[in-house]
């Protein structure tokens, strides 16, 4: 198995890239390809201490970077030639030479260029961005996050089954719950975007389990939950901010006189859980759904070690053919006549 | 000033309410009407320890519940004679007797029978359930957290005019700062909704400051923050569920062990400040903006320290003419020519 590694993706890029190229070459004994600038990434790779055949540097002087947007991103995404870590590294997957590509770098130009480059599974009109949310007991598969603001019923539905494929082949759930994002538990409540769709989940065949509210997402009632990408990029925005609010008023006040930081020091190991569960490094790296190819974006604050999860992330879904299953699901539910028919009725409300 | 008290709202009810209306009738020193069913309250009235002519209770048998849904709530909250507690409060609002209702009952009833019974503020199409978030250094007037699961660009605009005059006369800032809730902090960033919105609060004369995101918002970057009340509706309850679920986590651990169970003891005054950030008591009430009246709705949740704070919440806006402040800027900003022409402009999109 290969893996082609963005040396150009973390915040602090391309040292956590090195080291956990080296690490996960020891770590899962393939081979890896890291692909970046060569002249800045053969001095470090040569004054580490590694076995030289397991990492593969192929050069690509040029990066996407925070700054990169609009038509700018779109021609370093989409140009033949282009001499992006990421375009070059996706088109290493496109050839076969590769199987699976992974990045912290940043998540519109890795769309971009996993779009143009790649294109979508048959079938799947719109890739999704996909997140592991941190919620009791364990994860729960976001998406979109991202990728669309505006969606129609039938890319939720294609999301719903995009997401139960990878909660099953990838993180092991037999019968993935399915939640529909929506501001009530009810069937009737939501937007017409959540009415035009929960129609079409309940007549998927996935093992939808109805409208869900940040209770039930974060209480762990459900293994994916879909919404549109305006939507889930707020949820996970506002999640991530509340999230830092708390800790951060928790850690002055804990700073606050002598008796409070005694206590803290004791209760120290209580709070590692809740580090472990806002760290990036834990879930490793969320997959492009929908992209025809594997693409995997960790988070830009990701060092080492969170690499070396996303790494492993990517790899489990090699392993599961991640990418088989999602073609065949999309083609079987694009077969099955009522999931069609109904997509094709509440389109119309849409077009 | 004689504020009107729900006395079936909260989840306890009519216990808290009771003492509540004792409570602030000491405190405040005005008369308060307590309205709900009056063969439960007088026996509670009679065996309490008040000056009798403070409380007016003002008999209403029904009660709108958490049942009450679709057709049934809209009787009764629409129906001339309904006697339910919210309907006969609004009344006494409606006829004058009274200068603001104050309830932690149901929001969609309160919602409901507001704007049957109330109407809207001359101008106003759409009223708003506006929230009180806890960001960093204090709140942030969040709205429509839910009345509203679709939206036009002029609502939010309205949305933002009626939030700035609401921080400013109630909360005492001087120059709110506005933000627009988005996928992204640049100007281009958004759905078609925040992309229509944004030209029109650029124009508006408001203290507008661009798209925000959950940081921003968090982050206490911002007095007001406008959304459609479907987006509101899961960014407050999110954020509730993401506090809830690293309280939950915490609270667990620190049961861990001994060790962390002192630690706990002794950071204990630390764990104070965020249990006050996440206490329904301390925001006291939301209003109903674009009511043309007083509402207040406060949590659910409320025990009776909660419901003084809501009646105070509710005395401020009385005394800062709120309604008045509400229905004139509503006025100036109608008869603007520009903002009137764009909000025109982007409505055609959307017709």
């Amino acid at each position: 198995m290969r893996i082609v590694l963005d040396a150009m993706g973390s915040d602090d890029c391309p040292g956590p890239e090195v080291q956990a190229a080296i690490e996960a070459t020891g770590q899962f004994g393939d081979p890896l390809i890291l692909v970046g600038p060569a002249d800045r990434l053969k001095p470090m790779l040569s004054e580490a201490s590694y076995e030289a055949d397991r990492i593969l540097l192929v050069d690509a002087p040029d990066t996407i970077n925070m700054e990169d947007k609009g038509l700018k991103l779109a021609l370093k995404a989409k140009r033949r030639g282009s001499k992006t870590s990421m375009a070059v590294g996706m088109d290493l997957v496109l050839s076969g030479e590769a199987d699976a590509f992974v990045t912290a770098g940043n998540t519109g130009g890795a769309l971009a260029t996993a779009y143009y480059r790649l294109g979508t599974i048959p079938g799947v009109e719109r890739p999704a961005l996909t997140a592991l949310f941190p919620v009791k007991g364990g994860y729960c598969v976001v998406l979109d996050i991202g990728a669309n603001p505006e969606c129609k019923p039938f890319h939720l539905l294609q999301f719903a089954m995009m997401g139960t494929v990878y909660a099953n082949r990838v993180r092991g759930l037999p019968n993935p719950r399915v939640g529909l994002l929506s501001n009530g538990e009810e069937a009737g409540k939501g937007n017409e975007l959540v009415k035009g769709t929960y129609p079409l989940l309940e007549a998927s065949g996935l093992n939808f389990i109805g409208n869900v509210e940040g209770k039930e997402l974060f209480g762990g009632e459900a293994d994916v939950v879909v919404m549109d990408g305006f939507t889930g990029n707020i949820l996970l925005k506002s999640s991530e901010a509340v999230a830092k609010l708390i800790v951060d008023v928790l850690r002055q006040e804990l700073m606050a006189n002598t008796r409070t930081k005694i206590g803290a020091l004791l209760a120290k190991p209580a709070f590692a859980n809740i580090k472990r569960m806002l760290d990036p490094g834990e879930v490793g790296a969320a997959p492009l759904l929908g992209i025809n190819g594997l693409v995997f974006i960790g988070h830009g604050r990701s060092d080492a070690h969170a690499l070396v999860s996303a790494i492993h992330t990517a790899r489990q879904a090699v392993e599961a053919n991640l990418l088989e299953a999602l073609r065949d699901a999309i083609q079987q539910q694009l077969q099955q006549v009522p999931v069609r028919f109904q997509a094709e009725k509440a389109e119309q409300l849409y077009d």
